[in-house]
């Protein structure tokens, strides 16, 4: 039978070991090991890893904090700068590893999914038109860079973004986030 | 014993797995059997799936005409424009799949083996130092836009590509290409 308790050590075991491992290297075995629940139990859960991901990835949405790109007691880019540096730190927090897990299922798996390429797909959508409206927000104050479309540039930063902890992480190093950080809030969008 | 042409067999074969699904989807057996050579084979040729993996990087890195980047008959800018274009119908005839595969060894494999994480950072670094020469050409020209720092740029710009590459083949539309395109050359740069 379905134990409440064990569905939610199930998903927090997947979240953890699909960031730090990736989808393919993390397998059901592996998850439920680190629950510490019997692999047997896993399809009285869920009917498949696949259907396991997609609300790994939702957990996953919850620790971006991407309603703190709502909080309009902040000045709009302020607001935005401040979401990428929590994300930034929290890489380095890791050693410059995990990364952001749509970025990564993005990179491993949509192209074998449709499931986890549609997920992928809204996760950023998501993300994008919350900076999509911060940027919006910055238009009507006159504090974003004339004649920028705030749709095209939210797709823009977010890929941006996604490419920089790829980066950094291959680096080991800070050398990335610098450029973006220089880039887009020194040149690009002021 | 090792036969020159079988190697040669096993790194077309690998280049292909490796770029179509993945590093841990894309096993020693796919790859002997994409290369229509015996698994046992395999040994003779490479100590490992992760040593096969860097020569594959270097394989594809063939693919991706860095050395377009150095082809002064071209406007710099143009040049790397079209650089871009390039690799992006790549990905567009691929059915908006495949992308990078520094990209994807970065978000899947660099946290897991030193020796890839040093072939990526090594790749991405000779990327970069192309890039960084172009937009040098550029600002001697005086075609770049002010205040630009050519390395810090350069960075962003391949993380940019990096991350518009991923949100493509998650979206399979083209609208990331044209927010990267229009905000790089229409704005960033120029």
């Amino acid at each position: 039978m379905a134990r409440v308790g064990m569905r939610k050590e199930i998903v927090e075991a997947a979240f953890e070991q699909f960031h730090a491992r990736g989808y393919n290297a993390a397998g059901v075995k592996d998850i439920t090991d680190a629950a510490g629940v019997p692999k047997g139990s896993f399809y009285n859960h869920f009917p498949s890893k696949e259907a396991l991901a997609v609300v790994a990835l939702d957990r996953y949405g919850e620790t971006v904090r991407m309603r703190d790109l709502t909080d309009r007691s902040v000045e709009p880019l302020a607001r935005l700068r401040a979401h990428f540096e929590f994300l930034r730190d929290e890489t380095v927090r890791h050693g410059f590893a995990r990364g952001c897990m749509l970025g990564n299922f993005g990179a491993e798996i949509t192209d074998h999914s449709e499931t986890l390429r549609t997920a992928v797909r809204e996760g950023f959508a998501r993300w994008s038109a919350l900076i999509t409206g911060v940027l919006d927000e910055a238009r009507s104050a006159g504090g974003l860079r004339p004649g920028l479309d705030p749709e095209a540039t939210a797709v823009f930063v977010l890929s941006a973004w996604e490419g920089t902890l790829v980066r950094a992480r291959a680096d080991r190093s800070g050398e990335a986030f610098d450029a973006f950080f220089s880039l887009v809030f020194g040149t690009l969008l002021a």
